[in-house]
């Protein structure tokens, strides 16, 4: 029985594809947090390359990945396609389960997908220095692996209850070359301000975004780098759901469901997109797509599709998406990765239109479905990717049911090597199954911006 | 560039190479640490199943991978090759440098290649139960996960201090279903001996392999297993050079140098044996082979080629292998996977004969390569594969000087993702370059046992 999928190195896709193209309309735009006016290129320019700004707002469907960036692909990409005949054949159903593994990478996730595009482009354009944020440390890493190929400066504000409790994603970040300071910090204004404030902070994402951003506003030659959520992300993602779709056509295959985690959005965006557009273009139909998040950050079930600022500070433009407001702050969560108020704009506007289906699950129950998928296919996977593997389990038991041989295709978005702290927490009966309540969400939406 | 050579999985061999049918005369027997005699298969019966008592001894030259075993292998295998086109450019060496790459195992390393096999053959045989040990973790996690899929149950006695400061291999052994027990433990006789001498001892390999040897003597349907030094663990691990091999063809290439890191000697078996064998049977001559050591633990360039027990207590067989002696205690090592004082048997038996070259490394230039490996090639590696790298990078940077074009392969035998404070601590300048002294050495080496 074959168990991977293989595509040689000449079919790592030529083009990203952006599924802006396709959608019936154009998405909502972006608006300046000042002015509350639809943001231009120039607005962005003094923290972002041209070229990524031009991807952002591109609606051209094909977008050429450069041949450098395919080249550094090449170290880890086409990722794996798997068979979990084992899984299948533990949950008794009839259902075929597929998935791409994105552990592969050298950082151990998706992350390094749009790192390395981010940090070429920004190396094309002169660009000395990337400022960037980290909560857990996967995307922080992956920047670093990525700055130190095309020989670029890397700081990264790390939040600090993670600088301290997961300190090997910072060890990563200091072997390919990159500076990784604790959030809040010294080096920023807005650090100093929550620093003097509170000295004993821990530290958050929306504080540690504002530092690197200020970090790339006021530094020359320096520019500011995000990891998910954003168009651009998104579509340097499109590799992972394009591989996927090509190698289920080697075995005539093509899924009747995909399912993704969604934290921000770009693993989601990588594996669905893809098929998402298929069914936008009337190629494909009848095909489910399914976002999973943290009950606990319920953003696309219980949020509202709003405009909403990507921070806490409110700082960064106001965009349209799923939100629990930009104030709310979840509670600590194992799956670091899926904490995020907000959600991509895209992905937010095909869940809006009906062709995205959200689901939400409670921790332990992603941690059962991880060492169930650990005990049977091997992998332990970070406990984001547990997300998708719990909703790829649950539509197999759901044929299990009803008998239908479902082709099922997940993004196993990484190795949960560095979250072995978590499955520990799991056995010990340490985790809790947070549901946010309903009121603490509505008290966060009624702070959301007023759009003129 | 082609960056990867990935085979199908059809190209998973399906017969090991059992490199004892090549060599000019057989090997000089095991021999029972009480009678001095060698040792026949019933002596061995007790804690390990036929087939791979069998296999130990065995003489025939193609042994067939169980159909059951290939399926498993699958998860993973065959493991890719990869070209290391951007260390090649950074080392500016007219070299080709191929690398297998074994980190792709659930485990992260080569060791589930024999732990797969080892729990097969033992559940076939109707065993319940498997007992080891383990030092940093590598060998108990991969046999935790090989027990996991055969439905075995597993108790890896663990050394301590590792056990305390290394918990994440532990967390991966509990994932998947085995227990993880510090050693000296107060379940065996030895271990009770231990502790009552010195309860706050932090064990050693020694003391848990004498518990784990107990543990399978005297519980009923419990099996032993060790993951190197033995026959048929170097057997297992040829599916690596066997693969290597096949993936060179198809490039039309063959090394003229193959590198692996010596400990027990596994994972080093794996890549050269297929390639020594060819030279043992005039198939290839002036491939060079190296076998890498730390010059802290320096066993095949400073040890005797006699006869010596496995263990500090003098409980397992006799093997004529290169040895500092079983009283030999290495300093503290961040290679915990090469502080063997023995070598498996066939590894030195073709040092002894020349075939293989063995160097040694201090472990400041070890860490210093795996930084510019990863810092190249992306991959972040174990300390022990680390050996590997600086002696690959030491034949390129001579061909740099020489001009010579020669194919170099080496053995990637895993990740470094569970030994990130080896990396900061040489970041932090506090590894120490520990040269064994020969007084030190001649000591030990004068405790030989006498053989008749």
């Amino acid at each position: 029985m074959q168990t991977k999928i293989y595509l040689d190195e000449e079919s790592i896709p030529r083009t990203w594809y952006n599924i802006q193209a396709d959608l019936p309309t154009p998405l909502d735009p972006p608006l300046h947090p000042a002015t509350g006016r639809p943001v231009i290129p120039d607005d962005l320019a003094p923290i972002f390359p041209k070229e990524l700004i031009l991807q952002e707002m591109s609606q051209q469907r094909d977008i050429p990945v450069p041949d450098e960036v395919r080249e550094i692909l090449k170290l880890w990409r086409p990722a794996p396609l798997y068979r979990a005949h084992r899984l299948e054949k533990y949950l008794k159903t009839p259902a075929k389960i597929y998935y791409k593994y994105e552990g592969v990478s050298p950082a151990g996730s998706h992350k390094p997908n749009t790192a390395i595009p981010q940090a070429y482009y920004n190396m094309k354009e002169g660009i000395e220095r990337i400022a960037t944020e980290t909560g857990a440390g996967q995307w922080g890493s992956a920047l670093a692996f990525a700055t130190n190929i095309f020989d670029l400066e890397c700081t990264i504000y790390m939040v600090r209850s993670s600088y301290a409790h997961k300190p090997y994603r910072k060890s990563m970040m200091h072997v390919w070359g990159a500076e990784c300071i604790p959030s809040p910090s010294t080096k920023t204004a807005a650090g100093r301000a929550v620093l003097e404030k509170d000295p004993e902070t821990t530290g958050s994402l929306g504080i540690a975004i504002s530092e690197a951003v200020e970090d790339a506003a006021i530094n020359a030659n320096t520019h500011y780098a995000l990891g998910s959520v954003l168009n651009h992300v998104c579509l340097h993602q499109t590799v992972i759901g394009l591989e996927a779709r090509e190698q289920l056509a080697t075995v005539d295959s093509y899924p009747d469901v995909v399912i993704g985690s969604v934290g921000g959005g770009s693993n989601f965006a990588g594996i669905a997109f893809p098929f998402a557009g298929d069914i936008l273009t009337g190629k494909a139909e009848g095909t489910e797509i399914i976002g999973v998040e943290p009950a606990a950050c319920p953003t696309m079930t219980k949020g509202l599709y709003e405009y909403d600022y990507g921070d806490v500070a409110g700082l960064t433009p106001m965009l349209k998406m799923y939100t629990l407001g930009h104030e709310f702050v979840p509670p600590s969560l194992h799956s670091g990765g899926l904490r995020y108020h907000g959600d991509s704009p895209i992905v937010s506007r095909l869940v809006h239109d009906g062709i995205i289906t959200p689901v939400s699950y409670f921790q332990n129950e992603v941690f059962a479905a991880a060492e169930v998928f650990a005990r049977t296919e091997g992998i332990i996977v970070a406990p984001e990717a547990a997300h998708a593997v719990k909703g790829a389990i649950d539509v197999a038991l759901e044929c299990r049911k009803t008998g239908e041989e479902k082709t099922i295709l997940f993004c196993n978005s990484g190795h949960g090597h560095f979250d072995m702290t978590a499955y520990d927490a799991y056995h010990a009966g340490e985790i809790i199954d947070y549901e946010c309540p309903d009121d603490l969400i509505r008290e966060s939406l009624s702070h959301l911006p007023k759009v003129r």
